[in-house]
């Protein structure tokens, strides 16, 4: 790249990052990152810029999650037993198992790699970040076996502007409308799943760049139909992590909130229920 | 109140909001509730004014979890049992079985009131707050029986200006340092337990204005040698919420801050593990 393009560049990504996160210009400027940072930076993090995030709200991504929430093993993943009554004990209080995998919740690395990090190990920089929302609404409304493709990606960055640095993905696929119906699931006849998810060659894209994380709305970061995983392998094992079961896109711009994750902290987790808000 | 006393109060109020918050002029008087709305406000939330929030980063305010961490009833409370391992399976993961009240955890108002409000039906707008921090570390470091007192919140309000809005007022007792030793619980010889909390008074105070929690860092919003959880009574059954085992207060100013409450969102619950941040 020459120095031309190179001062081009970062103008158009202060602009777009400016307008997305609604920076002023003297934070804008602190914002920036070198082109190019972004794909020299492969595996790990690198240290977050200092970029001021602001807001008046906080909207809410997060599943009411219940015992009959729908999982990807089809089997109950989450249970509450009463143990104290405020009648007879003074104070209500429950005891609650859990499949770390359930609900509205987190992959941290380490659920698809040996040595990945754990939740409790994201780094806090990495669980706050421009949220960019992919809309497959329509082809995902005609095939529930829609993936978000590379074109998705450029499709949104011809509208928005890059990607901003260390960004959270999501797709939006309408299929948090379907939670509370065997639509959320699918499954056909012999137990396949059919609901939308990234293609592993956005996962592979993506890691050319900063984003920190990639979020769906359904109940797998890799189509029902998938196989192999390979979003998740490809993902995970990068030292990047997942969000599952995102509720509450329809509501977001498909740019400019910032998505906060409240992800579970427990000791070597693989993941866990999160939750998560975008600060609009 | 006479008119003149009102736009006096109205715009000290305006002074240390915006001090507190950030804010810009335009901003800061968007932000004003009329004074008198916080008296006016008991039992349940009033609609959140707009009150734009900035910050730059995250800070933690949660303990990692693990199942030795120290709990009120001295039982252990947190288990993890790996169901998958990646190298036989493809992929890891742990079921968790938990007691609510574990870890750096919310009391939503259900705890202790046999109608309150469960942890997912509290407002998401009470979820993002001002955070006043009261440091209490001397005399904590004198006395582990230790409270915060109504002569330690006018010393807060005398240094930093009136409390808030809507604010989250949190007692730093120094506790959370000794989370990974006998003197968190520090229960003498007879069992009983000796750390800081909330005297009830200061409950009864806070109930009296606007603000939506109260959190403390150490095992209980009562002092450890409470007999009749009479803070806990008092302020949830009033509606408000409150956080234990809060970590990362020493890092904060006493104003400023702006606390975000990533709390667990299962239906019916009484309380959980949070993942809890400061936007600073
Ligand atoms: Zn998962
Ligand atoms: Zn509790």
């Amino acid at each position: 790249m020459c120095d031309a393009c190179v001062i081009d560049e970062v103008k158009r990504s202060m602009l777009s990052r400016r307008g997305l996160l609604g920076l002023g210009a003297a934070a804008g400027a602190a914002a920036v990152m070198p082109a190019g940072a972004a794909l020299a930076q492969t595996q790990t993090a690198a240290p977050a810029a200092t970029r001021e995030v602001r807001g008046t709200a906080l909207a809410d991504l997060t599943h009411t999650l219940d015992p009959e929430f729908p999982t990807f093993s089809g089997q109950q993943q989450f249970f509450m037993d009463q143990r104290y009554r405020v009648e007879k004990d003074g104070y209500n209080l429950f005891d609650l198992r859990i499949d770390e995998h359930t609900g509205t919740h987190m992959d941290a690395p380490l659920h698809f790699s040996p040595d990945g990090l754990s939740v409790d190990q994201l780094p806090v920089a990495d669980l706050m970040a421009p949220l960019a929302i992919v809309d497959i609404r329509a082809k995902a409304a005609e095939s529930a076996d829609a993936q978000v493709t590379p074109d998705d990606i450029k499709a949104w960055v011809s509208a928005n502007g890059e990607l901003p640095e260390r960004c959270v993905v999501a797709m939006n696929s309408g299929w948090a409308a379907h939670v509370g119906t065997p639509k959320f699931r699918n499954a056909d006849a012999s137990g396949t799943m059919h609901f939308p998810g990234f293609h592993p060659d956005v996962a592979a894209m993506l890691l050319e760049g900063s984003a920190v994380g990639i979020a769906v709305d359904s109940l797998s970061l890799d189509f029902g139909i998938s196989a192999d995983f390979a979003t998740h392998m490809a993902w995970l094992s990068a030292g990047r992590w997942g969000l599952e079961c995102c509720a509450g896109l329809d509501a977001l711009p498909a740019s400019g909130a910032t998505i906060i994750l409240g992800a579970p902290k427990h000791r070597g987790g693989t993941g866990g229920p999160a939750r998560v808000f975008a600060l609009v």
